[in-house]
């Protein structure tokens, strides 16, 4: 099985069972279930899922209900997506090349999805198939990763209140190890957690997942400057025109670069101990760096 | 001690096991910490943590760190009014008494100081003081009573949808099961549960749940109609603004206070096989249908 392969079947496996764990079309309230689904199947890469299932297929192949574990990453990321799209954040008509939810389903439609995502995802993890110290680890980890002290909405507010100030590195780390760093990191960290790993193999992942997360944030920012909005599915550019802090203002083009290729030698050094069984997650980080969408 | 005198050293209690639970106001990044705190520190009246506190003394006096787990409840809440009160949604500029989070903050820091609330309560109860089991059912309490499918945010999308329809029995039953009552509900059976009660006692607390949570949403809608702005520190006589279906507006004003007293009623008899212990219990049913604001 090559990279390609294997990245399809996992995100049909995450496909499959974000399908089984959201209430279908027509449960009522129908207009919300809607929502959530329109965002949650608009074609995304499944990226942090399948970071869970490749972390946790290094420590223990063959979790029995990992899928879920996995799926709770992707309800948090897309509740993000849809809150971070509101005309009163980025204000954003398009995301994974469709209408923006809240241009489909309205404000209120759109911010209530978001918030039921956002509680799906805990409910998933109380049903998980492990034991139950396990998933306390898994939701404390959640939680953290996606609250106001270095996790994804601590990144948000940073990013917001960056918005029009001089680019300055300092500002810039602390905003992006928050935004999307901590969400990626704890990706890997769930799917290891999941699957029992030891606090030495935990501590590895927890080093590749930061710098994953890193290189994932410069090459976003890259992408947004070279990259048309046909590429990318969203709108292109908008970081400039909003006078975000990015890799690029900060250090240029030519020099991010460089610095997402030295994440990456970063990420497959902290898997220095795994042999095969970490395959698929140092294929991912390659993959990060040099995707163009 | 009366009833006041408890519910005031509750509250107290709630107070400050919040203050230690939240991030401070100087704790990066600020805006987004001060904005939760002050919506959270707006003087609400703690009704859910009480009753978690008055369920969990009706089982076993004195459980260390229930504190924790009845915040759970006010930090639900208090995100479910900030994104309440946004423009989209019910666009009310007053609560509690003071201007609305984002007419302070504006929308877009109140839309992210609810999504960290949200977050916040299951970060607080990840690390409750109890045993794992009771943690993960604590869990699966509060984020399916704070759900789309019968519960808050579902009951939330009915309310929405309702508005401007035909006043009828049926959906109003639907919306107020789900919007207030199932977090009123979950209140009573998350103190009930964190203190080790038996399936008995907890079918017992979920029917007295049940019952005051729709006397309290029939008050509330009675009050909506008969009090002043000022007495309910909210806009009054929103519902009929917003055409929305409420009690009165189904069953009048007069009927609607009949069904109250006899829903206290039920929920009284609900607690039947207890003694003395369940004796604030009692007094909250009451106060709950008794209260002018």
């Amino acid at each position: 099985m090559d990279l390609q392969q294997y990245l399809r079947r996992q995100a049909e496996r995450i496909n499959a069972e974000l399908d089984r764990l959201v209430p279908p079309e027509n449960a009522p309230p129908e207009t919300i279930h809607k929502a959530m689904r329109y965002s949650l199947f608009a074609g995304g890469k499944r990226i942090r899922p399948v970071l869970a299932l490749a972390a946790s297929h290094a420590v223990q192949p063959g979790c029995p209900g990992i899928e879920a574990a996995a799926c709770s990453l992707e309800l948090i990321h897309t509740y993000s997506l849809i809150h971070d799209d509101l005309p009163a954040l980025d204000n954003d008509d398009l995301r994974r090349g469709r209408p923006t939810c809240h241009k489909v389903f309205g404000e209120a439609m759109a911010i209530l999805a978001g918030d039921a995502l956002l509680t799906a995802a805990f409910q998933v993890l109380a049903g998980l198939a492990c034991g139950d110290g396990t998933k306390v680890r898994i939701i404390a980890e959640l939680s953290s990763a996606s609250g106001t002290v270095g996790g994804m909405i601590g990144g948000q507010v940073h990013d917001l209140e960056g918005e029009g100030r001089k680019p300055d590195a300092e500002l810039l780390d602390r905003i992006h190890r928050a935004k999307t760093g901590a969400l990626l990191r704890a990706s890997v960290r769930i799917g290891a957690l999941y699957a029992g790993a030891t606090g030495e193999q935990l501590a590895a992942f927890s080093k590749y997942g930061a710098h994953i997360g890193l290189a994932f944030q410069i090459v976003d920012d890259v992408l947004d400057v070279e990259q048309s909005s046909e590429a990318l599915g969203k709108t292109a550019g908008k970081d400039a025109a909003q006078q975000k802090i990015t890799f690029p203002a900060v250090y240029g083009l030519d020099a991010s670069k460089v610095m997402a290729a030295r994440e990456l030698d970063l990420a497959l050094g902290a898997l220095a101990g795994f042999g095969e069984e970490a395959t698929w997650l140092r294929g991912i980080a390659a993959l990060i760096v040099r995707r163009t969408a």
